[in-house]
């Protein structure tokens, strides 16, 4: 059974589902501003400070955790389908990560779709590494972490980045990746039951405003269910065995794998998409987190 | 001329307008929503720590600037003409005071109309003043901070203090506070073309939710124009002229100084309600912090 905390999530992904579902044609603005509210489930991180960086190259939120060493860093990548969300919605989450792992944390601001549709975000993604060397981070320092498209994100910049011959760096952290852009998912029916947020018309919606007319939804870049991973580092990757976009992680551990990529999937029962957004509310919010920080600290060399 | 960044919060005010005009039914959740996105507006505060609080007497989020004191305080009660807004949209712009103010901010979370109406809002800011009495905070090391709705909140929870002779706090701080139930003000016609944000159907709306059945709009405590002024501390009002409620701090200002309160009342021109949104991005939200602390330090004898 699901804790009381983590079942709040699904409540509010369920108030979010019907107000798309009473009003389709509210526009994206109206549709972002739903988006946005997820903002308030995390609990504050203490002991974490915050400062904004606005450069030519980059846009973005620093979460930095009391203590943290200067030289290590994780970039991570919001989700929100390509369409929605921003680094205000995800400043908590990514600063429970830091914290647990004990690095700062760079919260992406990237441009998104259907305004800027793929690969701008690609582009964005793989700018703010470019800056992060600049600054002095080089790829062993660095770690890349996002959830559900901003996992995809997470992964696809990476992927990018190997192809222009770039540093990588140390560790991708993954939380219920969105990749599938065919949206062939075989739990995208199978759990659609208990997955209060994703449903076939929505990741339609999104994939078609991400892919935009020229994308192509077996890209690998696009979706990386279709990338060559060769030479990517360790992944981990958290899900629970209850979303619509389980499969998306399975078949993703199981690619990644067979490509010789050193691959972690932890499955939790009973949760819903992003259950992250918990943190510091839901036991089961939580123990991800720490997990995954746990499994990233010896790959960013963090005591 | 306003500076063009302070004209960003015009631009977003009308687009909050233009959706709500373009859809009145869309119920409450949809236009808490709405106003939930002021949020994003002022920069993060750098070096500022957030911790919740969650108990039987309060809930709300302390903002805590390095290096302030742990013996005094701001109350901050964070406007949304009663009947939204959250610690959330309003944590930045009461980090940007508690930082310039060099003490640390409590931001209540209290309870919202039309669900609770008056007085519950003003039950809920008593229940803090008295909970912060009970960690230790005399009245003179506690002043209250508000902006709009917030405003009238900071000050009719202190003529409620008075009232039920409890220790005062040392100060009261507003910015564009809204007050007048009545809807009588001269400036909501004459800063209409001005004002995007607040105009007479907005206000209307938002007064019937907060008054509910049994409220009235010339109680003191719901309207404190109408209100006793007398044994009130020192009051510092933030104003733009060309707001539609300016003439409730011209009438605030007045009233209170007419009763023996030491009053200060800071107009500014071209700017729109609750500038201080624009905190850590327009030079006239910055000036008129810096002005509201460098007032309030002496206050709280603060260096």
């Amino acid at each position: 059974m699901p804790s009381t905390e983590s079942a709040a999530l699904k409540a509010h992904y369920r108030s979010i589902t019907d107000r798309l579902a009473a009003n389709p044609e509210m526009g994206l603005a109206a549709m972002r501003s739903i988006f946005e509210e997820l903002a308030v489930q995390a609990a504050e991180p203490e002991d974490v400070t915050y400062a904004e960086v606005d450069t030519e190259e980059v846009r973005g939120l620093w979460c930095v955790p009391a203590g943290a060493p200067a030289d290590k860093a994780i970039l991570y990548t919001h989700g929100g389908g390509f369409v929605g969300n921003t680094v205000h919605s995800h400043r908590k989450v990514a600063g429970h990560l830091a914290k647990a792992a004990g690095v700062r944390a760079f919260v992406l601001d990237y441009r998104l779709a259907p305004e800027h549709p793929f690969p701008a975000q690609i582009d964005d993604a793989v700018a703010a590494h470019q800056w992060l060397h600049a600054q002095g981070f080089s790829g062993a320092d660095l770690a890349v972490a996002g959830d559900s498209a901003g996992g995809n994100l997470a992964i696809s910049s990476v992927l990018k980045l190997r192809d222009l011959g770039e540093e990588l760096p140390a560790a991708i952290v993954t939380v219920s990746p969105w990749l599938d852009m065919e949206l062939v998912g075989k739990t995208l029916e199978s759990n659609a039951d208990n997955d209060a947020l994703i449903s076939l018309g929505v990741v339609t919606m999104m994939s078609q405003m991400y892919l935009g007319s020229d994308g192509s939804a077996t890209d690998g870049l696009a979706n990386p269910l279709h990338a060559d991973f060769s030479g990517i580092p360790p992944l981990h990757i958290t899900v629970s065995e209850a979303e619509a976009l389980l499969s998306d992680s399975e078949r993703l551990a199981e690619r990644a794998g067979q490509a010789g990529v050193d691959v972690e999937l932890r499955t939790v029962p009973d949760q819903q998409h992003v259950f992250t957004f918990m943190a510091g509310r839901a036991p089961e919010a939580d123990a991800a987190i720490a997990a995954a920080a746990a499994w990233l600290r010896p790959h960013l060399a963090v005591n």
